[in-house]
């Protein structure tokens, strides 16, 4: 059951309001923070709602603060929900390391000490979050999802895992194949153990390999001025398997934009108008 | 003569760049940062100069991230420019309480010790980072000022000061009559002596019932939903004196915003739009 939620912040924004939650989490055993934005209640009642995952490091605040993707949200009568990257707290894993750990869930259930206590993102997201985005704020309706780099690959996994829930997924930066990448290595290495077996099933360009479910669109924007485009997360080895099968997937270079929320401002509204789109 | 400047961050925003510098100022005697977005250097090579002064407790990085106005400013071909709100360093004076000290330089040239040494901000924007705009930037356009409580306060007397040079000043929740309201007098009282006699050149409503330059035009938004609305802003003591003297000021009262940031985003794109008809 939905554990009960405290308001910490309440701002009208534009024509809709930017809210933020505490809530105890019985998924991943800690207090967690969540923010969400809701159009106009007097203009959409049911509106759809878009996911956004963030990147190592952030919380939910990041993308709330800095994308200015709620004047766009407002206009177009999209809901926004916007969790935070992990579990936190004094009595929850942590490292010294800003990539693993605190900041770091990398959306999957780990199955690892010390992680597997409370390290269950991808359930967290996948049902209990879900399950108050229905039950308490009434979101019923069709839903989207979307993330940045870490968020990316989130976005990705729960999108191709969870085959006819969302209508369409889209990611800037995204990290498509985790199980090959430094970033994902340590990671998995940590939260999912090192032999790899359980590894396919939480990296995007596995997954999509041998996805037979319902063709999802997929939007992909890659800043070619991004610093961890060629060591990190290579989006093209997930559009080459798009193509190879005929899936409906747009990855887009673009020319010099960096790995910041500079670059995510500039096209979330592009963004959001694709999921409208198919909502 | 401009000191060198240090360039901390480069990011391509839309079609333009967002910039941060660090720079010694020789007019506050310490390191400064500010922030500049500049429009695609392509399609606008002079582009008119729109200031931006943030409130409390802010530095150049609040507006630069949280207030969504790169989209507009690319589009309408504007340059911004974000200064810091106070001197900094180890070296500056400051005090324990947010509303003094770093942080909190009210745009005025302090007059009182321990802060005359430092707490320059008015010489350090009209002159010395004006300088930079113009020989290091070539912003050599028009220009125009805007500004959020405090930094409403600074655009407002700025503006009114230098008569003749800004084609247009708006302003979010200003403080108008700092003479009379507590988080005025306390820094008045502590920059510019407790005598009063010099307070009236740096409050915006004392200035326009004297004004007699040229009309430019004033943009206000208020947000009925904050805070600060009654104790310490009050901008119908401004409006009521531009409506006796046939001044051009429009004061909005926006229902159910608050003091935030979210505020500024939401009403923004009307402002940049505001001045670029007057520049």
């Amino acid at each position: 059951m939905t554990e009960k939620l405290e308001l910490l912040e309440e701002h009208k924004s534009f024509d809709g309001v930017q809210l933020k939650y505490r809530h105890y989490s019985t998924v991943l055993g800690c207090n967690m923070t969540f923010s969400l934005f809701l159009p106009n209640k007097e203009k959409f009642e049911t509106p759809p709602l878009v996911w956004w995952l963030s990147g190592l490091t952030c919380t939910d605040d990041n993308f709330t603060h800095k994308a200015g993707a709620q004047k766009k949200a407002a206009e177009l009568g999209l809901a926004m929900l916007m969790p935070d990257t992990s579990p936190r707290g004094d009595d929850v894993a942590d490292s010294a390391d800003w990539d693993l750990g605190q900041g770091a869930g990398f959306y999957v259930n780990a199955t690892q000490e010390p992680w597997a206590r409370n390290f269950r993102m991808y359930d967290y997201i996948v049902t209990e979050l879900t399950e108050i985005a229905r039950d308490t704020f009434g979101l019923t309706g069709p839903e989207s999802i979307m993330g940045h780099s870490m968020g990316g690959h989130g976005a990705l996994v729960i999108g191709l895992r969870n085959t006819g829930r969302f209508r369409s997924i889209s990611t800037f930066a995204p990290i498509v194949n985790p199980m090959e990448v430094p970033w994902g290595v340590k990671a998995f290495d940590a939260y999912l153990g090192t032999d790899r077996e359980s590894w396919p099933e939480w990296d995007a360009t596995k997954l999509l390999a041998e996805y037979d479910g319902k063709q999802i669109p997929i939007l992909i924007d890659q800043g070619t001025g991004d610093g961890f485009f060629v060591m990190q997360l290579q989006p093209e080895k997930l559009s080459d398997i798009a193509t190879e099968k005929g899936y409906p997937m747009t990855l887009r270079m673009q020319a010099g934009y960096d790995h910041s929320y500079y670059f995510i401002a500039s096209f979330i509204d592009e963004h959001l108008e694709f999921h409208q789109k198919h909502l």
